[in-house]
């Protein structure tokens, strides 16, 4: 596995970098996604059910952490192409770092990258990376208000995944109150709550996932 | 109840605001503690807890939040101070912003004002906000690896409080290795596990902060 680390891209425009990378994985056939959430939401437990239950996709992933490997290491035990990022620090990665990260993975030819950003609400959302796709993931133990209080990253999304749904019994959680919430500040936004402990959910999202990567392939996708 | 919005303080050096804010609160005789944590691990669930379970102490609390005003009304529900910061879409308080807050607050009278951070376990833990202590949260569901990944936070606590314990029979984790993991960081870090919901552990926590308040009245306190 390859570990590399990354600094803050000084370029002119954040922009860009993330629309000129946006083009060159268009032209390489590879849908980046960007996951987003706070920490411990259950990123790298929800990609590893995708990448087991969708066997038939070439799959990479950018694990992005301040420090540590250990994610990365759970997508690499799966056999799917993973590379870590350190941030030296930073809370979020930008285009240039994302371009940067891509280069370095060994594997070229994947249908769809993921890449796993660094857990925070707020920083990735004000950097667009050069994903196609942005998804963020709410956690039900972290609770239904916080589109309240983190609105920008509910507005930046395409899908918000509601994880820990097995936990829904044990928490103070509103599906519907957080789903009106949420689409108050994005209503083209899809929401798909699921489990990746007991798999529930898992298909509605799975199915998301492989029509956006059909119409990307098919070059019809909104990008 | 009060809501002010602020900026990024512009000075030449957050230390020496910090070392300012810390010298006029040691004169005003009220200990500052400074709360972060990811974004729903529970900052103000714990909050309402302590304040109704220390009713001898007058508590005031800044709630610094991107947007809303819903923790703050929570506080101020039961009877504390709480003035409800805006930060213009920063992700953490700097010391010039948490003495423009607390020059804001209605109540100046305070034994122990709490300045509940913005949820992020990054940016916060890089800005001193003048805060004589630093109390970090890291909740049962967010994981035991977190130690690994956002290292800085653990290095600049005096304390950590586990929260949600009560959820341990449901998730995977290991608090023995988590504390490892922590003191390998911060040997002199206190670890308080407590469920703010069914009052386990919460005893051990406002004796520390309640010997950290005496300490702090009698001037010897180290900050």
């Amino acid at each position: 596995m390859i570990t590399i680390t990354l600094n803050e891209t000084v370029t002119a425009s954040n922009d860009l970098d993330a629309e000129a990378l946006r083009a060159r994985m268009r032209e390489a056939g590879t849908l980046l996604v960007n996951l987003m959430s706070s920490p411990g939401s259950g990123k790298t437990t929800l990609l590893s059910r995708i990448i087991r239950e969708l066997p038939e996709l070439r799959i990479g992933v950018m694990e992005a952490d301040i420090e540590s490997d250990v994610d990365a290491r759970r997508i690499e035990a799966l056999g799917a192409a993973a590379i870590q990022v350190h941030t030296s620090g930073m809370c979020h990665m930008d285009a240039g770092m994302t371009a940067a990260a891509w280069e370095a993975m060994e594997a070229k030819d994947r249908d769809l990258i993921f890449l796993e950003n660094v857990g925070n609400l707020i920083c990735p959302a004000e950097y667009d990376t050069g994903a196609a796709k942005n998804i963020m993931l709410l956690s039900v133990p972290e609770g239904d208000d916080k589109p309240l209080k983190y609105p920008l990253m509910f507005q930046k999304s395409d899908a918000l995944v509601i994880t820990k749904t097995d936990a829904l019994p044990f928490f103070n959680f509103d599906l519907e109150a957080c789903a009106e919430r949420v689409h108050r500040l994005n209503p083209l936004i899809r929401i798909f709550p699921v489990s990746a402990k007991t798999g529930e959910g898992m298909e509605a999202l799975e199915q998301w996932i492989t029509g956006e990567l059909q119409a990307f392939k098919h070059n019809d996708i909104q990008i």
